[in-house]
Protein backbone atom coordinates (compact mmCIF):
# COMPACT_ATOMS: atom_id res chain seq x y z
CA UNK A 1 0.00 0.00 0.00
CA UNK A 2 1.25 3.53 -0.74
CA UNK A 3 0.80 6.23 1.71
CA UNK A 4 0.67 9.63 1.12
CA UNK A 5 3.64 12.22 2.09
CA UNK A 6 1.30 14.87 2.09
CA UNK A 7 1.44 18.51 0.19
CA UNK A 8 3.08 21.24 1.59
CA UNK A 9 0.82 24.31 1.80
CA UNK A 10 3.04 26.92 3.32
CA UNK A 11 4.16 25.50 6.75
CA UNK A 12 1.49 23.31 7.33
CA UNK A 13 1.42 20.10 5.90
CA UNK A 14 -1.89 19.05 4.72
CA UNK A 15 -2.43 15.52 4.00
CA UNK A 16 -4.90 14.27 1.11
CA UNK A 17 -8.07 13.10 2.08
CA UNK A 18 -8.41 9.44 2.38
CA UNK A 19 -11.13 7.76 -0.12
CA UNK A 20 -12.64 4.53 0.63
CA UNK A 21 -14.37 3.00 -2.70
CA UNK A 22 -16.35 -0.40 -2.72
CA UNK A 23 -19.42 -1.48 -4.55
CA UNK A 24 -21.80 -4.25 -4.99
CA UNK A 25 -21.62 -5.21 -8.79
CA UNK A 26 -17.32 -6.82 -8.04
CA UNK A 27 -14.08 -5.80 -9.14
CA UNK A 28 -14.62 -5.76 -12.77
CA UNK A 29 -18.14 -3.75 -13.27
CA UNK A 30 -17.61 -0.49 -15.52
CA UNK A 31 -19.40 1.63 -13.00
CA UNK A 32 -16.26 0.75 -9.83
CA UNK A 33 -13.89 2.13 -12.76
CA UNK A 34 -16.09 5.41 -13.17
CA UNK A 35 -16.38 6.06 -9.35
CA UNK A 36 -12.58 5.67 -8.83
CA UNK A 37 -11.94 8.08 -12.32
CA UNK A 38 -14.08 10.51 -10.52
CA UNK A 39 -12.89 10.22 -6.87
CA UNK A 40 -9.08 10.02 -7.61
CA UNK A 41 -8.31 13.55 -8.02
CA UNK A 42 -9.77 14.72 -4.35
CA UNK A 43 -7.43 12.12 -2.84
CA UNK A 44 -6.05 9.33 -1.97
CA UNK A 45 -8.00 6.03 -3.28
CA UNK A 46 -7.86 1.97 -1.83
CA UNK A 47 -10.69 -0.13 -3.10
CA UNK A 48 -12.12 -3.14 -1.82
CA UNK A 49 -14.79 -4.52 -3.93
CA UNK A 50 -16.23 -8.20 -3.89
CA UNK A 51 -14.75 -10.66 -6.40
CA UNK A 52 -17.82 -11.29 -8.23
CA UNK A 53 -21.56 -9.62 -8.03
CA UNK A 54 -23.40 -9.58 -5.58
CA UNK A 55 -26.22 -7.50 -6.44
CA UNK A 56 -29.33 -8.00 -4.00
CA UNK A 57 -26.81 -8.61 -0.97
CA UNK A 58 -28.35 -5.73 1.11
CA UNK A 59 -26.78 -5.37 4.43
CA UNK A 60 -25.85 -9.14 4.55
CA UNK A 61 -22.72 -10.31 6.31
CA UNK A 62 -20.39 -13.19 6.03
CA UNK A 63 -20.59 -14.98 9.29
CA UNK A 64 -20.39 -18.82 8.05
CA UNK A 65 -17.49 -19.17 6.00
CA UNK A 66 -13.98 -17.47 6.53
CA UNK A 67 -13.08 -14.29 4.44
CA UNK A 68 -10.60 -14.10 1.95
CA UNK A 69 -8.61 -10.69 1.05
CA UNK A 70 -6.56 -10.21 -1.78
CA UNK A 71 -4.81 -6.76 -2.82
CA UNK A 72 -4.97 -7.79 -6.50
CA UNK A 73 -2.81 -4.77 -8.06
CA UNK A 74 -1.95 -0.69 -7.97
CA UNK A 75 -2.43 1.29 -10.94
CA UNK A 76 -0.32 3.95 -12.35
CA UNK A 77 -2.24 6.80 -10.04
CA UNK A 78 -1.07 4.86 -6.86
CA UNK A 79 -5.02 3.33 -6.54
CA UNK A 80 -4.68 0.05 -4.42
CA UNK A 81 -7.16 -2.62 -4.89
CA UNK A 82 -8.44 -5.34 -3.12
CA UNK A 83 -11.27 -8.02 -3.72
CA UNK A 84 -13.24 -10.70 -1.30
CA UNK A 85 -15.23 -13.16 -1.53
CA UNK A 86 -17.15 -11.49 1.19
CA UNK A 87 -20.02 -8.87 0.61
CA UNK A 88 -20.35 -5.37 0.33
CA UNK A 89 -21.08 -4.34 4.26
CA UNK A 90 -18.12 -6.96 4.58
CA UNK A 91 -15.88 -4.75 2.03
CA UNK A 92 -16.34 -1.71 4.20
CA UNK A 93 -15.27 -3.34 7.49
CA UNK A 94 -12.09 -4.69 5.56
CA UNK A 95 -11.48 -1.25 4.37
CA UNK A 96 -11.56 -0.15 7.83
CA UNK A 97 -10.88 -2.70 9.92
CA UNK A 98 -7.72 -4.45 8.23
CA UNK A 99 -6.23 -2.68 5.35
CA UNK A 100 -6.90 1.24 6.67
CA UNK A 101 -7.15 0.16 10.13
CA UNK A 102 -3.99 3.30 11.60
CA UNK A 103 -5.62 5.92 9.19
CA UNK A 104 -8.55 7.95 9.45
CA UNK A 105 -10.90 7.37 6.53
CA UNK A 106 -12.16 10.66 5.13
CA UNK A 107 -15.21 9.82 2.64
CA UNK A 108 -16.03 6.63 1.85
CA UNK A 109 -17.94 5.72 -1.91
CA UNK A 110 -20.08 3.09 -3.42
CA UNK A 111 -21.20 2.52 -6.43
CA UNK A 112 -21.54 3.70 -9.58
CA UNK A 113 -24.17 0.89 -9.33
CA UNK A 114 -25.25 -0.48 -12.72
CA UNK A 115 -29.26 0.16 -12.33
CA UNK A 116 -31.46 2.43 -10.13
CA UNK A 117 -31.42 2.21 -6.32
CA UNK A 118 -34.17 4.62 -5.87
CA UNK A 119 -37.79 3.92 -3.80
CA UNK A 120 -38.12 0.20 -2.26
CA UNK A 121 -34.53 -0.88 -3.99
CA UNK A 122 -32.89 0.66 -1.62
CA UNK A 123 -33.58 -1.96 1.24
CA UNK A 124 -32.41 -4.66 -1.44
CA UNK A 125 -29.58 -2.67 -2.82
CA UNK A 126 -25.63 -4.05 -1.41
CA UNK A 127 -24.34 -0.45 -3.34
CA UNK A 128 -26.12 1.71 -0.49
CA UNK A 129 -26.08 -1.33 2.36
CA UNK A 130 -22.62 -0.67 2.44
CA UNK A 131 -22.91 3.43 2.04
CA UNK A 132 -25.38 2.96 5.30
CA UNK A 133 -22.60 1.20 7.18
CA UNK A 134 -20.19 3.93 6.88
CA UNK A 135 -22.69 5.94 8.12
CA UNK A 136 -22.85 3.42 11.06
CA UNK A 137 -19.60 5.23 12.34
CA UNK A 138 -20.16 8.09 11.36
CA UNK A 139 -18.16 8.35 8.22
CA UNK A 140 -19.61 10.49 5.33
CA UNK A 141 -20.47 7.90 3.36
CA UNK A 142 -22.28 8.48 -0.44
CA UNK A 143 -23.52 5.18 -2.81
CA UNK A 144 -23.79 6.30 -6.66
CA UNK A 145 -26.40 3.95 -8.70
CA UNK A 146 -27.36 4.76 -12.92
CA UNK A 147 -30.01 4.04 -13.88
CA UNK A 148 -28.36 1.74 -16.59
CA UNK A 149 -28.61 -1.79 -15.73
CA UNK A 150 -25.83 -2.67 -18.99
CA UNK A 151 -22.45 -3.96 -18.18
CA UNK A 152 -21.46 -1.28 -20.59
CA UNK A 153 -23.65 1.20 -19.57
CA UNK A 154 -22.14 4.68 -20.57
CA UNK A 155 -21.24 6.42 -17.21
CA UNK A 156 -19.44 10.13 -18.52
CA UNK A 157 -22.55 12.07 -16.83
CA UNK A 158 -22.31 10.04 -13.92
CA UNK A 159 -18.72 10.58 -13.61
CA UNK A 160 -18.98 14.40 -14.03
CA UNK A 161 -21.97 14.59 -11.19
CA UNK A 162 -20.31 11.97 -8.93
CA UNK A 163 -16.70 15.03 -9.05
CA UNK A 164 -19.42 17.41 -8.11
CA UNK A 165 -20.99 15.92 -5.17
CA UNK A 166 -17.55 14.76 -3.87
CA UNK A 167 -16.32 18.05 -4.13
CA UNK A 168 -19.27 19.29 -1.93
CA UNK A 169 -19.07 16.63 0.41
CA UNK A 170 -15.12 17.31 1.15
CA UNK A 171 -16.08 20.85 1.42
CA UNK A 172 -18.92 21.06 3.86
CA UNK A 173 -19.70 19.51 7.02
CA UNK A 174 -22.29 16.94 6.48
CA UNK A 175 -25.42 15.80 8.99
CA UNK A 176 -24.31 13.44 11.40
CA UNK A 177 -24.74 9.55 10.95
CA UNK A 178 -26.23 9.93 7.60
CA UNK A 179 -25.61 8.74 4.21
CA UNK A 180 -26.49 9.81 0.86
CA UNK A 181 -28.27 7.84 -1.66
CA UNK A 182 -27.55 9.59 -5.67
CA UNK A 183 -29.35 7.92 -8.41
CA UNK A 184 -28.60 9.59 -11.86
CA UNK A 185 -31.00 9.35 -14.80
CA UNK A 186 -29.93 7.60 -17.72
CA UNK A 187 -29.30 10.78 -20.66
CA UNK A 188 -26.30 13.05 -21.44
CA UNK A 189 -25.13 15.21 -18.62
CA UNK A 190 -26.28 18.64 -20.78
CA UNK A 191 -30.23 16.35 -20.41
CA UNK A 192 -29.61 16.48 -16.63
CA UNK A 193 -31.41 19.65 -15.42
CA UNK A 194 -29.60 19.43 -11.34
CA UNK A 195 -30.10 17.98 -8.34
CA UNK A 196 -32.99 17.44 -6.26
CA UNK A 197 -32.55 16.59 -2.37
CA UNK A 198 -35.43 13.78 -2.36
CA UNK A 199 -37.38 11.66 -0.32
CA UNK A 200 -38.10 7.98 -0.44
CA UNK A 201 -40.86 6.90 -3.22
CA UNK A 202 -43.25 4.89 -1.32
CA UNK A 203 -43.26 1.86 -3.78
CA UNK A 204 -42.89 -2.00 -3.79
CA UNK A 205 -41.68 -4.35 -6.51
CA UNK A 206 -44.72 -6.53 -8.16
CA UNK A 207 -42.39 -9.77 -8.01
CA UNK A 208 -43.16 -12.52 -10.63
CA UNK A 209 -41.42 -15.93 -9.15
CA UNK A 210 -40.74 -17.73 -12.59
CA UNK A 211 -41.35 -20.94 -12.49
CA UNK A 212 -39.13 -23.20 -14.97
CA UNK A 213 -38.06 -26.92 -15.39
CA UNK A 214 -34.71 -28.17 -15.16
CA UNK A 215 -32.74 -30.85 -17.30
CA UNK A 216 -33.75 -33.44 -14.59
CA UNK A 217 -37.19 -32.04 -14.20
CA UNK A 218 -37.36 -30.74 -11.09
CA UNK A 219 -38.95 -27.15 -11.07
CA UNK A 220 -37.26 -24.02 -9.88
CA UNK A 221 -37.82 -20.32 -9.72
CA UNK A 222 -36.52 -16.85 -11.11
CA UNK A 223 -36.98 -13.91 -8.95
CA UNK A 224 -38.25 -10.78 -11.21
CA UNK A 225 -40.68 -8.28 -11.23
CA UNK A 226 -40.65 -4.69 -11.44
CA UNK A 227 -41.19 -1.37 -9.22
CA UNK A 228 -44.77 -0.05 -8.24
CA UNK A 229 -44.31 3.56 -7.45
CA UNK A 230 -47.41 4.70 -5.13
CA UNK A 231 -46.10 7.89 -4.40
CA UNK A 232 -46.44 10.43 -7.41
CA UNK A 233 -45.14 13.74 -5.32
CA UNK A 234 -42.87 15.93 -6.36
CA UNK A 235 -40.54 15.92 -3.28
CA UNK A 236 -39.49 12.01 -3.69
CA UNK A 237 -36.59 10.25 -5.85
CA UNK A 238 -38.59 8.68 -8.62
CA UNK A 239 -39.92 12.23 -9.69
CA UNK A 240 -37.24 13.36 -9.46
CA UNK A 241 -35.61 11.00 -11.92
CA UNK A 242 -38.80 11.06 -13.99
CA UNK A 243 -37.84 14.69 -14.69
CA UNK A 244 -34.23 14.10 -15.42
CA UNK A 245 -32.88 15.22 -12.19
CA UNK A 246 -30.08 13.20 -10.14
CA UNK A 247 -31.93 12.16 -6.84
CA UNK A 248 -30.28 12.71 -3.46
CA UNK A 249 -31.60 11.10 -0.66
CA UNK A 250 -30.37 11.66 2.99
CA UNK A 251 -30.63 7.99 4.50
CA UNK A 252 -30.48 6.61 8.08
CA UNK A 253 -30.18 3.86 9.93
CA UNK A 254 -32.63 4.05 12.71
CA UNK A 255 -35.65 2.31 11.28
CA UNK A 256 -37.91 3.31 14.60
CA UNK A 257 -41.34 4.07 13.10
CA UNK A 258 -41.46 6.78 15.91
CA UNK A 259 -44.18 8.42 14.53
CA UNK A 260 -46.13 5.15 15.88
CA UNK A 261 -44.95 4.55 19.69
CA UNK A 262 -47.66 6.41 21.34
CA UNK A 263 -50.26 4.45 19.05
CA UNK A 264 -49.15 1.16 20.15
CA UNK A 265 -48.97 1.66 23.49
CA UNK A 266 -52.00 -0.45 24.21
CA UNK A 267 -49.55 -3.33 23.41
CA UNK A 268 -47.85 -2.92 26.55
CA UNK A 269 -51.00 -3.96 28.66
CA UNK B 1 -51.79 -28.07 1.58
CA UNK B 2 -54.67 -28.11 3.40
CA UNK B 3 -57.43 -25.37 3.16
CA UNK B 4 -59.33 -24.90 6.03
CA UNK B 5 -62.99 -24.97 6.03
CA UNK B 6 -64.23 -22.30 8.49
CA UNK B 7 -65.22 -22.21 11.81
CA UNK B 8 -69.29 -21.78 12.14
CA UNK B 9 -70.64 -19.10 14.39
CA UNK B 10 -74.24 -18.97 14.33
CA UNK B 11 -74.81 -17.66 10.43
CA UNK B 12 -71.65 -16.52 9.95
CA UNK B 13 -68.59 -18.69 8.23
CA UNK B 14 -65.43 -17.43 10.07
CA UNK B 15 -62.65 -18.46 8.22
CA UNK B 16 -59.34 -19.00 10.41
CA UNK B 17 -56.52 -16.45 10.16
CA UNK B 18 -53.57 -17.88 7.78
CA UNK B 19 -50.50 -17.39 9.16
CA UNK B 20 -47.30 -17.22 7.14
CA UNK B 21 -43.92 -18.21 9.82
CA UNK B 22 -40.47 -17.71 7.91
CA UNK B 23 -37.09 -17.34 9.98
CA UNK B 24 -33.52 -16.99 8.89
CA UNK B 25 -31.85 -19.78 11.60
CA UNK B 26 -33.03 -22.57 9.09
CA UNK B 27 -35.54 -25.27 8.80
CA UNK B 28 -33.79 -27.42 11.79
CA UNK B 29 -33.92 -24.04 14.12
CA UNK B 30 -35.73 -24.80 17.90
CA UNK B 31 -37.01 -21.59 17.71
CA UNK B 32 -39.21 -22.27 14.25
CA UNK B 33 -41.02 -24.58 16.38
CA UNK B 34 -41.07 -22.45 19.14
CA UNK B 35 -43.10 -20.09 17.02
CA UNK B 36 -45.08 -22.56 15.78
CA UNK B 37 -46.13 -23.81 19.00
CA UNK B 38 -47.05 -19.96 19.71
CA UNK B 39 -48.75 -18.83 16.61
CA UNK B 40 -50.84 -23.09 15.57
CA UNK B 41 -53.96 -22.03 18.11
CA UNK B 42 -54.57 -19.10 16.33
CA UNK B 43 -54.96 -20.11 12.49
CA UNK B 44 -53.59 -22.11 9.89
CA UNK B 45 -49.66 -21.89 10.03
CA UNK B 46 -48.08 -22.28 6.51
CA UNK B 47 -43.57 -22.86 7.31
CA UNK B 48 -41.25 -21.45 4.80
CA UNK B 49 -37.93 -21.17 5.83
CA UNK B 50 -33.81 -21.53 4.75
CA UNK B 51 -32.08 -25.17 4.12
CA UNK B 52 -29.97 -23.79 6.57
CA UNK B 53 -28.67 -21.08 8.48
CA UNK B 54 -29.08 -17.52 7.15
CA UNK B 55 -28.07 -15.81 10.15
CA UNK B 56 -26.76 -12.23 8.78
CA UNK B 57 -28.02 -12.27 5.21
CA UNK B 58 -30.22 -9.17 6.28
CA UNK B 59 -32.61 -8.05 3.07
CA UNK B 60 -30.81 -10.25 0.88
CA UNK B 61 -32.34 -11.88 -2.30
CA UNK B 62 -31.30 -14.41 -4.33
CA UNK B 63 -30.98 -12.92 -7.98
CA UNK B 64 -27.70 -15.08 -9.30
CA UNK B 65 -28.82 -18.74 -8.93
CA UNK B 66 -32.51 -20.59 -9.58
CA UNK B 67 -34.58 -20.76 -6.39
CA UNK B 68 -35.41 -23.96 -5.18
CA UNK B 69 -38.64 -24.98 -3.02
CA UNK B 70 -39.38 -28.17 -1.56
CA UNK B 71 -42.78 -29.14 0.83
CA UNK B 72 -41.21 -31.55 3.17
CA UNK B 73 -43.88 -32.86 5.78
CA UNK B 74 -47.06 -31.58 7.29
CA UNK B 75 -47.34 -32.16 10.63
CA UNK B 76 -49.84 -33.72 13.20
CA UNK B 77 -51.79 -30.16 13.16
CA UNK B 78 -51.57 -29.82 9.62
CA UNK B 79 -49.00 -27.34 9.33
CA UNK B 80 -46.96 -27.69 6.53
CA UNK B 81 -43.40 -26.85 6.18
CA UNK B 82 -41.42 -25.48 3.05
CA UNK B 83 -37.90 -25.07 2.59
CA UNK B 84 -35.62 -23.40 -0.28
CA UNK B 85 -32.13 -22.80 -0.76
CA UNK B 86 -33.27 -18.60 -0.39
CA UNK B 87 -32.96 -16.60 1.96
CA UNK B 88 -35.26 -14.98 4.56
CA UNK B 89 -36.95 -12.54 2.56
CA UNK B 90 -36.82 -15.02 -0.71
CA UNK B 91 -39.00 -16.95 2.04
CA UNK B 92 -41.38 -14.43 1.79
CA UNK B 93 -41.89 -13.82 -1.38
CA UNK B 94 -42.24 -17.91 -1.73
CA UNK B 95 -44.48 -17.93 0.20
CA UNK B 96 -46.97 -15.04 -0.94
CA UNK B 97 -46.03 -15.08 -4.46
CA UNK B 98 -46.03 -19.28 -4.96
CA UNK B 99 -47.51 -21.21 -1.94
CA UNK B 100 -50.05 -18.88 -0.84
CA UNK B 101 -50.37 -16.84 -4.35
CA UNK B 102 -54.53 -17.28 -4.40
CA UNK B 103 -54.92 -16.63 -0.40
CA UNK B 104 -54.81 -13.83 1.82
CA UNK B 105 -52.32 -13.97 4.25
CA UNK B 106 -53.14 -12.56 7.99
CA UNK B 107 -50.16 -12.59 9.89
CA UNK B 108 -46.16 -13.06 8.91
CA UNK B 109 -44.22 -14.08 11.41
CA UNK B 110 -40.49 -14.22 11.58
CA UNK B 111 -38.18 -16.47 14.04
CA UNK B 112 -38.08 -17.19 17.05
CA UNK B 113 -34.64 -15.90 16.31
CA UNK B 114 -31.67 -17.16 18.32
CA UNK B 115 -30.10 -14.27 19.71
CA UNK B 116 -30.75 -10.19 19.98
CA UNK B 117 -31.97 -8.27 16.94
CA UNK B 118 -31.92 -5.03 18.81
CA UNK B 119 -30.56 -1.55 18.19
CA UNK B 120 -28.03 -1.44 15.09
CA UNK B 121 -28.74 -5.41 15.09
CA UNK B 122 -31.51 -4.52 13.06
CA UNK B 123 -29.99 -3.92 9.92
CA UNK B 124 -28.19 -6.96 9.65
CA UNK B 125 -30.91 -9.58 10.73
CA UNK B 126 -32.48 -11.83 8.19
CA UNK B 127 -35.10 -12.00 10.54
CA UNK B 128 -36.31 -8.62 10.80
CA UNK B 129 -35.74 -8.76 7.64
CA UNK B 130 -38.12 -10.76 6.50
CA UNK B 131 -40.81 -8.82 8.52
CA UNK B 132 -40.03 -5.55 6.72
CA UNK B 133 -40.44 -7.60 3.62
CA UNK B 134 -43.93 -8.55 5.08
CA UNK B 135 -44.76 -5.06 5.73
CA UNK B 136 -43.61 -3.24 2.30
CA UNK B 137 -46.73 -4.82 0.99
CA UNK B 138 -48.89 -3.83 4.20
CA UNK B 139 -49.08 -7.46 5.50
CA UNK B 140 -49.09 -7.40 9.52
CA UNK B 141 -45.88 -8.47 10.32
CA UNK B 142 -43.82 -9.29 13.55
CA UNK B 143 -40.35 -10.82 14.31
CA UNK B 144 -39.33 -12.50 17.38
CA UNK B 145 -36.00 -12.93 18.55
CA UNK B 146 -34.85 -14.25 22.11
CA UNK B 147 -31.75 -12.68 24.06
CA UNK B 148 -29.90 -16.31 23.78
CA UNK B 149 -27.78 -17.52 20.62
CA UNK B 150 -27.89 -21.33 22.19
CA UNK B 151 -29.15 -23.43 19.59
CA UNK B 152 -30.43 -24.85 22.49
CA UNK B 153 -32.15 -22.29 24.28
CA UNK B 154 -35.12 -22.38 26.18
CA UNK B 155 -37.76 -20.71 24.35
CA UNK B 156 -40.78 -21.20 27.30
CA UNK B 157 -41.40 -17.45 28.29
CA UNK B 158 -40.67 -16.64 24.66
CA UNK B 159 -44.18 -18.85 23.21
CA UNK B 160 -46.19 -17.18 26.14
CA UNK B 161 -44.86 -13.81 25.00
CA UNK B 162 -45.02 -14.35 21.35
CA UNK B 163 -48.82 -15.97 22.05
CA UNK B 164 -50.10 -12.81 23.88
CA UNK B 165 -48.72 -10.38 21.18
CA UNK B 166 -49.37 -12.87 18.40
CA UNK B 167 -53.49 -12.41 19.95
CA UNK B 168 -53.60 -8.99 20.18
CA UNK B 169 -51.98 -7.95 16.75
CA UNK B 170 -54.97 -10.58 15.50
CA UNK B 171 -57.43 -8.30 17.38
CA UNK B 172 -56.96 -4.51 16.53
CA UNK B 173 -55.79 -2.88 13.57
CA UNK B 174 -52.07 -1.84 13.89
CA UNK B 175 -50.85 0.98 12.02
CA UNK B 176 -50.17 0.66 7.72
CA UNK B 177 -46.54 -0.76 6.49
CA UNK B 178 -44.69 -1.40 9.57
CA UNK B 179 -43.49 -4.60 11.63
CA UNK B 180 -42.65 -4.80 15.08
CA UNK B 181 -39.25 -5.74 16.13
CA UNK B 182 -40.07 -8.09 19.56
CA UNK B 183 -36.49 -9.05 21.48
CA UNK B 184 -37.35 -11.15 24.49
CA UNK B 185 -35.31 -11.06 27.60
CA UNK B 186 -33.40 -14.30 28.79
CA UNK B 187 -35.28 -14.85 32.49
CA UNK B 188 -38.23 -16.86 33.17
CA UNK B 189 -41.40 -15.86 32.42
CA UNK B 190 -42.23 -14.50 35.85
CA UNK B 191 -39.13 -12.25 35.86
CA UNK B 192 -40.13 -10.35 32.85
CA UNK B 193 -42.08 -7.26 33.56
CA UNK B 194 -43.80 -6.52 30.64
CA UNK B 195 -43.73 -5.07 27.36
CA UNK B 196 -42.49 -2.00 26.48
CA UNK B 197 -42.73 0.39 23.34
CA UNK B 198 -38.92 1.16 22.28
CA UNK B 199 -37.44 3.10 19.90
CA UNK B 200 -34.10 1.79 18.21
CA UNK B 201 -30.99 1.98 20.45
CA UNK B 202 -28.21 4.02 19.14
CA UNK B 203 -25.24 1.94 18.81
CA UNK B 204 -22.95 0.39 16.92
CA UNK B 205 -21.27 -3.23 16.37
CA UNK B 206 -17.58 -2.52 17.80
CA UNK B 207 -15.73 -5.63 14.88
CA UNK B 208 -12.50 -7.32 14.94
CA UNK B 209 -11.91 -9.11 11.90
CA UNK B 210 -9.63 -12.25 13.22
CA UNK B 211 -6.96 -12.83 11.26
CA UNK B 212 -6.36 -16.76 10.95
CA UNK B 213 -3.77 -18.77 8.77
CA UNK B 214 -5.11 -22.01 6.81
CA UNK B 215 -3.09 -25.03 6.67
CA UNK B 216 -1.59 -24.16 2.99
CA UNK B 217 -0.39 -20.56 4.99
CA UNK B 218 -2.97 -18.68 3.81
CA UNK B 219 -4.40 -15.85 5.61
CA UNK B 220 -8.44 -15.53 6.56
CA UNK B 221 -10.71 -13.62 8.51
CA UNK B 222 -13.68 -14.18 11.12
CA UNK B 223 -16.13 -11.49 11.84
CA UNK B 224 -16.69 -11.18 15.34
CA UNK B 225 -17.15 -7.93 18.06
CA UNK B 226 -19.33 -6.86 20.11
CA UNK B 227 -22.33 -4.49 20.64
CA UNK B 228 -21.69 -0.34 21.93
CA UNK B 229 -24.50 1.17 23.34
CA UNK B 230 -23.71 4.78 23.11
CA UNK B 231 -27.87 5.77 24.18
CA UNK B 232 -28.50 5.40 27.64
CA UNK B 233 -32.03 6.73 27.81
CA UNK B 234 -35.26 4.60 29.05
CA UNK B 235 -37.14 4.84 26.04
CA UNK B 236 -34.76 2.46 23.77
CA UNK B 237 -34.81 -1.22 23.26
CA UNK B 238 -31.49 -2.13 25.19
CA UNK B 239 -32.97 -0.43 28.01
CA UNK B 240 -35.86 -2.11 27.85
CA UNK B 241 -33.94 -5.70 27.59
CA UNK B 242 -31.15 -4.62 30.15
CA UNK B 243 -34.34 -4.25 32.89
CA UNK B 244 -36.01 -7.69 31.86
CA UNK B 245 -39.19 -6.01 29.60
CA UNK B 246 -39.95 -7.32 26.23
CA UNK B 247 -38.83 -4.86 23.94
CA UNK B 248 -41.44 -3.80 20.95
CA UNK B 249 -40.03 -1.24 18.48
CA UNK B 250 -42.42 -0.04 15.86
CA UNK B 251 -39.88 -0.76 12.02
CA UNK B 252 -40.42 1.62 8.93
CA UNK B 253 -38.70 0.28 5.67
CA UNK B 254 -38.28 4.27 4.53
CA UNK B 255 -34.43 5.42 5.43
CA UNK B 256 -35.34 8.48 4.74
CA UNK B 257 -33.26 10.90 7.14
CA UNK B 258 -36.38 13.52 6.51
CA UNK B 259 -35.20 16.24 9.24
CA UNK B 260 -31.88 16.50 6.84
CA UNK B 261 -33.71 17.52 3.66
CA UNK B 262 -33.66 21.12 4.41
CA UNK B 263 -30.19 21.32 5.70
CA UNK B 264 -28.92 19.40 2.14
CA UNK B 265 -30.30 21.52 0.29
CA UNK B 266 -27.03 23.25 -0.56
CA UNK B 267 -26.46 20.40 -2.83
CA UNK B 268 -28.81 21.59 -5.15
CA UNK B 269 -26.59 24.01 -6.33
Amino acid sequence: MGYPTGITQGKRIMSKPLILIVNDDGYEAKGLYALVEAAKEFGEVVVVTPDGPRSGYAHGITMNVPLRLKQYKTDADGVDYYRTNGTPVDCVKLGQKVILKDRKIDLILSGINHGSNSSISIIYSGTMAAAIEGSVENYKSIGFSLLDYSPHADFTAAIAIAKKIIGQTLQHELPEYISLNVNIPKVPLEEIKGIKITRQTHGYWHEVLEERVDCYGRKYYWLDGWLVDNDPHEDTCEWALKHNYVSLQPVQFDLTAHQYINTLKFLEE
